[in-house]
């Protein structure tokens, strides 16, 4: 065995340890979008309690994670192609962390929810909307745990369809205020829900691209539609 | 000159010329912050297309650093201070690209706005706060070239100014919808403006974060801010 063959085992070694950690992060975050959007449903606050009190692990398995590459690329002093893997890394988990800011975000309106008029249909329609949000990532971690450029294509195509939902949704609250202004203030945190579900989807979405970037080199050029870019069209409402 | 003086000092000439872009890409999101919530107060649709447009050299100067941190890794292996350093610069690149986002998405609704009643006052209140935050990110960025922990402190602190303008403009716009079903729509974008320009102050709080964390090797464990914990009280409402 060459110096290099040796240095480059002993690389891919290192690598798959982290990328365990993203998968178990994954996991983690999964679990925190499915209870945190039953709670919300179900009206479960200790459902709630419980997503905010694990967003701490979430939030600590990053920090391991991004140690964890730092040190990998100081001590192995990666080349260009192993490089560009263990930034992808690091860029997965700073998704992932986001993601789970946005579960805890969703599991503390929880609880002001609950003090108000409850608005019929909401709860499930958000519960349909992560559970898409849900299968995105969970493909999304996939393709990169195969590096599967096509898997991750699709991911980047079903974001259109939770955005269509998150528009749906902003009407539909809207009619809601406009019948009663006692709804006013519930559906501003429906909305504000409605709208972090949606950015999940863009992180999903974002870690879709970066396994495009790692199996092509490339950032897809077509335009997707970001975060920033939903904005419900004025004439609809 | 011994050996890993002169690493250090190619390394040292290296990284000033990656500074120097996030200093440029500085100034490019203060100006987008700055002509978006003008544009918004004035309803400038010129003004606001420029903004919009501008988002894309943002982007690409965030990549091009992202580049080049990553081709200084893998060229000069950097022991573990100075991998810190360069770890610090992607990841303040990654806030100032979020903050163009939010620039870019207050630009898109000042077209949708424009079609609909005027809210008395929320154009510069809008204004108001987003010179704060754009005063932070000038500091965040300052406190960084001069790695000065201090400073960086001081603009933590300040990101609860910024959180309390959010809470009472929620409580506006909340009295706004209330009063009269027409102002329910203009306040539902206000309303995310005045939502994304909170998360503004908590981009500019992270670039804060991470230059303690470079002046010290620890993140601050106090806790602070985040988007995500930003949530109303109902009982205000």
């Amino acid at each position: 065995m060459n110096r290099d063959k040796h240095i480059s085992s002993v690389f891919d070694r290192d690598l798959e340890t982290i990328q365990a950690m993203v998968v178990k992060m994954g996991g983690m975050v999964e679990a925190a979008i499915t209870d945190a959007s039953t709670a919300l449903d179900t009206r479960d606050q200790e459902l709630a309690d419980q997503v905010r009190r694990r967003d701490k692990a979430i939030d600590a398995m990053e920090s391991q994670i991004n140690e964890d590459a730092a040190r990998l690329i100081a001590l192995r002093a990666p080349t260009a192609t192993d490089l560009r893997m263990v930034l992808a890394v690091m860029k997965i988990s700073a998704s992932l962390e986001r993601v789970g800011d946005y579960a805890k975000n969703m599991a503390k309106r929880t609880e002001v929810l609950s003090q108000m008029p409850a608005i019929a249909g909401s709860g499930m329609a958000l519960r349909r909307m992560s559970q898409a949000v849900n299968r995105m990532l969970q493909d999304a971690l996939d393709s990169y745990i195969r590096r599967d450029a096509d898997l991750a294509h699709d991911v980047r195509q079903r974001d259109l369809e939770v955005d269509q939902m998150y528009n749906a949704l902003f009407r539909e609250f809207l009619t809601h205020m406009m019948e009663d202004p006692r709804n006013i203030t519930p559906c501003m945190h429906l909305h504000f829900i409605a709208k972090n579900v949606e950015r999940m989807g863009d992180h999903a979405t974002s870690i879709a691209e970066q396994v495009v970037y790692l199996v092509t080199g490339d950032l897809p050029d077509e335009a997707r539609p970001k975060s920033s870019s939903v904005v419900a069209p004025a004439a609809e409402v």
